[in-house]
């Protein structure tokens, strides 16, 4: 009388989840936080709806010719979050990653505000030390601090880079900041945009960034809203003149050859979107990353 | 590694469930399918749904000075509805909660559309013989056959009265169907409307149920759409003119003393819910009926 | 080759309307006009999406115990609303009213905002030269002008007074107005609110109003925010504190005897009706209009 | 005093439809069905909802530098759906279509779900048995079966194949499926993706289509999910990568010299459709189809 | 050349607000944050969207027979939120508050999420140290913490009652609670539920508030979920079983002899508000407040 | 006691305004009509919606590299509009406009529907009598009367070509009208669509274009219906196959160098905008407008 029985199956798992974490060799794991979140809040809700969506999509990706039962990943389900503790939220993120992080598993994280991916980078940092960050975002979020406060999902890349170095830092996509932070990315020249909307611009840039990358161990966080709004209008600060679905998939295949031992997708909101296309997109966005690295 | 972590609890169950079946009293299950809607369609997400909303609710009933740790039940997830197929559907449903009722167990069923309650009322049939069904709804459901077809949301009730004997089924809340279904239930006696919105004419009618009912086993179907429309807009064919929430508690605490062997709450429409107000009345009523029989 | 087939019908008309013209005793013809709307616009599309929400209703009425093939009605279709230009579509909406009029035929017009009912009161008027007017609404709508406009919403029941003298308007609901609005209306002595909203206030009300009109002609004209926003939130300009349908059911039954000629039912928006409930309680309203007077 | 009127006229028709079917050369017909449907639900509402868009775009075109009244088409209303009957339902689509097509009409169907392609299809290959199929989607809908039932939204297009053999079957668009069938795409040879996203790999596609196909009868399958989600966000099972309008009408107008004899445009779901654009541009495609073929 | 040009006017401020703050009696302000929401956030929106809404509803007051102009109040705008930072949010709540007591003005603060109702009663008590709260809610917020925080709109009350004491606490319309608060609130014997829902039962409630308050200074919080979600849809944790409109104005009413010196309206969400009801019952409810006390 | 505290700040001003019109070079203004509009109603809602949404935004342009500070503007706030009174509104907004005209201001006019343009060019032609028109819109908007009137959104650029001569407006974007419309336009030759799609046309238009223009005074009209409605789904008449942002921002720029004395956005349509998006969109143009000319 269990739910082994063969008419019934568990609730809220991304499509094609393993049964138990022992032999899955990537985690994905949510963790619903929108504590300072200046745009539109919502994001807590995107793991549970990104689950529900996962099933308007296919088991298969005709792109890599290969399917979800192919890849040995868990949805182990979400992250203690204490309500309006930043600080205990990011604690418990930390401590979540590192116990998948410390047995040789993979993260695939499910935000939630990309505050979290400060964290989750300091985990995998832990078991990585010459970790290298792959940043796709709107947004430079690379204020030292915002409204005063340190730890903010407008400040979050500039933690990373602390705790990576500046140079280990590559971001795509950004269109949107501060002065002071288009200064910073001026100086690193590791940022790109214009480049990410054309076939010959994204082929330069991969080229550049897996020449320098070659075989450190990389994290991967893509912010939703480096795709347009029009792809992903579910999202709290929208920003027009993105890469559409297209650019993305073609940008992340040339780097398919990275070694990517810890990925998150952050900034999905489903209280603004309507019609569910930032969450199909955000589920098959999940597919292509479990199948492509 | 698990999900036995301190941090990180499973996604995608009722507030409170227990980790597996074999310690609980009561088993939720859903049942999401809506194929033979004739409203808006969209049931088919409403278990996935409420479950997300019952993280809005509190544990404890200040109605009934009771908590949720209280009462032993599991979350075991969804039925498998094979997409279009009215039959199998059915068929899972049946051997589903007749999985649960043969090990002593009682079942939770959240649909749906309301023609899952039949195979339900089936295996709970199976289960005690001498059953008796009480009816919450606006709408009869009491058709012989719908456009043709026998098996239907519009006809569920008539199936129903034909599994259990149509003076063993009380309906309560009805205030739509053809002349036909209101000929039938002016012939059976047993439908309750405008009593249902005052005091006196609940404790009436409570009264008789009561008496007639006695010790035998009961099986409980509550269509969202008995509640009015203002209280609970999310489902496809509102009808003005319905119970509010406090009238539909105190009739369902005037019953409290019968033995309830089996229960399903039905065509909650989440995507007709903007507000989610329907979703978190539904893991209320929820709560209520784990707590209250 | 043709819609006569017996697979195929017509779209957009209400539920169970004729085919043409000749037999029927009232026509249902839409007045999509919000023009003068200072609240939200979107009545414009109420005529149409009633239509499809009327699927969503039975064709009996348990209330009154007839259906829906008992009234002989027909569905015109829409009148034609010149973009922009007041004049010329209340000469259209007084025009087209008035054909129906003139043959002896009863009209049940759909607004649309509440200003299309001042011409079709005066096509009524035209044809029963001694009207009473019956007026349920949340807002007197009896200025004299509207930042200097003499035709608008929320004049539309001055104009009426106008046609048909003060005396012989009655109103019912109305809980918001200016000051010199309700000055009228206490000098009036004819508006009843409270009274609405219990059995015995109802009962007094409609006593009087049955005695004052005796057997003159009435035109009923229904602005949907007569109702509680909770009932009907599809509207432009909710205001808390109305009837619920029952409130208003029971009073249009009181009121079953008085000879009806004209009605109207306006202020219906489905722009702002999510979980289409106010659709369905106008399609509601409608059928028990159609079966009761 | 009918709607001959000139101040009134019918409601419910596509822009610009004749009157009656007999001068007519192409019919429109709705066919609101969605039972099978795996996504979310809700494209029985499309040909109401269209047919209300069609309000909002211009008679003429100016890429064909045509109006509407220059195509002699009736808009005949829907075809009756027995609510939940799948087998129903199709008989009553293949009645409906072949009545048309044996009085040499040409059809224009408007789901509705994709399975009432399969119907149409074969009303169209009883008066063309030398019928090629064009098949613009995201997804292939090859399959054999799904979950155990032969016909389905996701089949439909296998029995589409059966009726006129897998070498009279163009596919455009497809950007997901199964790898069965990919399998059976990769050895037609007569599928196209990346080339709809070029002007240059469209006119390649065309030139082979329009070489191989030559002066054949043409039934134009469009599933609104062929274009971009962006574009047409209101649709069950939106999948990113897809057309823009412009890939789409391109590609359409270079198809132009083809003998089009049956047409439909499906799955359009207006409860998913917030803003109302993916009807507009179900309206403009269907203004385009019926001036371009 | 500025805007006291007669064609136009100052945007963003609620209906009738003085020019400045000098000669106003009443500093309406409002409080952007909801950075603690254990339900859905958004609530930060409220301030602005209540000023929007409040153009729906007239400058008179029917119940009170009296009209805006009359209530000399300015709105000054919104306190500063640094997002995500609980203590500057509250220490700048504290600081614009107590500005406006210090000068002898009465606030009505706008939330927001309830949690701001803390510095809000700090600020007046500082003004007035014999204050009495009285507080409208669904939820008893009383918790000592909520997941280890001490400020939370879940604890709010309790750090309020630790300012005036739990004996100055009077409790309105809760009906959800953990059982810890239910002892606390059982304790206290000053909170009503039930009586809310009747004439009779708020006429003895209010008289002994009435007799207990005296002529003490009152500050006045209401959370608009107090309000039943049919009333009220837009909330981030919306509770079954509230007060209607006419039950809250009622009880208000009988508390008019009070002297209030301080009042606020919280936990307004506009992205719950599809129809823009919960907007409109605010905006009515402040102008009623202003009115009223 | 003022909101010259520095915790408190003014509502409803779009970012950075200035707290006064004298130091101001820029004025943005609102005009909050939509009386004419055909399509879906409620642009008048936009001005308010624009201002909240432009918190989602940076103050920094990085294509620009200016920012906010730099540009001296000051948010007025609305015209005001007589509901439903055409000629009253446009008065208005003729003398709000040259009130700031007359003072050597730039004025930036947020609609409201496109009529509002008709009135804003006068007030600028009054004081720059040899006007040019930048016209960007999917919408050719010249017929010379519509249902009658010669005052309407679907008119005004013919009243605006009255006024400053057809050979002085220049057309971008055009992709619906009636076919006269197209045959003024083919005739006078400065109009620009597919060109729009690619950097080349843009180029060679822009050319023409600021070769034509040179030194002359030009006023610049936005639809923001000029944008495709996957970018800009919140308008009434959404018209598939548009500019995306980054066609119409790179367009805009190679026209920076003409001297633009006026500006205007309209058509923003806030109650169709689901995700905010367009508002967004827009509050980014209007910052780009603003650092650009």
């Amino acid at each position: 009388v269990d739910n082994q029985s063969n008419v019934i199956r568990r609730s809220g798992r991304f499509l094609q989840s393993l049964d138990d974490c022992d032999g899955a060799n990537t985690i994905i794991v949510g963790a619903p936080m929108d504590i300072t979140s200046s745009g539109r809040p919502g994001s807590r809700y995107a793991p549970a709806a990104i689950r529900v969506a996962s099933e308007l999509i296919e088991d298969y990706s005709p792109t890599l010719d290969r399917q979800l039962e192919d890849a040995c990943f868990f949805d182990a389900g979400d992250i203690l979050m204490p309500y309006g503790d930043v600080e205990s939220s990011l604690k418990n993120i930390e401590d979540g990653c590192w116990s998948f992080y410390s047995a040789s598993k993979r993260v695939l994280l499910l935000g939630g505000e990309h505050l979290v991916t400060a964290p989750a980078v300091k985990a995998a940092h832990r078991a990585y030390e010459d970790l290298v960050v792959l940043h796709f975002d709107a947004h430079a979020d690379l204020r030292d601090d915002y409204y005063g406060m340190k730890l903010s999902h407008a400040t979050v890349m500039r933690r990373v880079a602390e705790i990576v170095g500046m140079q280990h830092l590559w971001q795509f996509g950004i269109r949107s900041g501060a002065r002071e932070e288009y200064e910073l990315m001026r100086a690193s020249g590791q940022m790109y945009y214009e480049d990410m909307l054309s076939p010959s611009g994204r082929a330069s840039a991969a080229a550049r960034v897996v020449d320098a990358v070659a075989d450190r161990p990389v994290y991967l966080t893509i912010d939703i809203d480096a795709l347009d709004p029009s792809v992903a209008p579910g999202t709290g600060t929208p920003e027009p003149g993105g890469l559409s679905y297209t650019d993305l998939m073609d940008m992340l295949l040339r780097l398919r050859q990275l070694r990517v031992v810890g990925m998150d997708l952050v900034e999905v909101n489903p209280m603004l979107d309507a019609s569910g296309c930032t969450l199909v997109a955000a589920a098959k966005l999940i597919r292509e990353l479990l199948l492509c690295f």
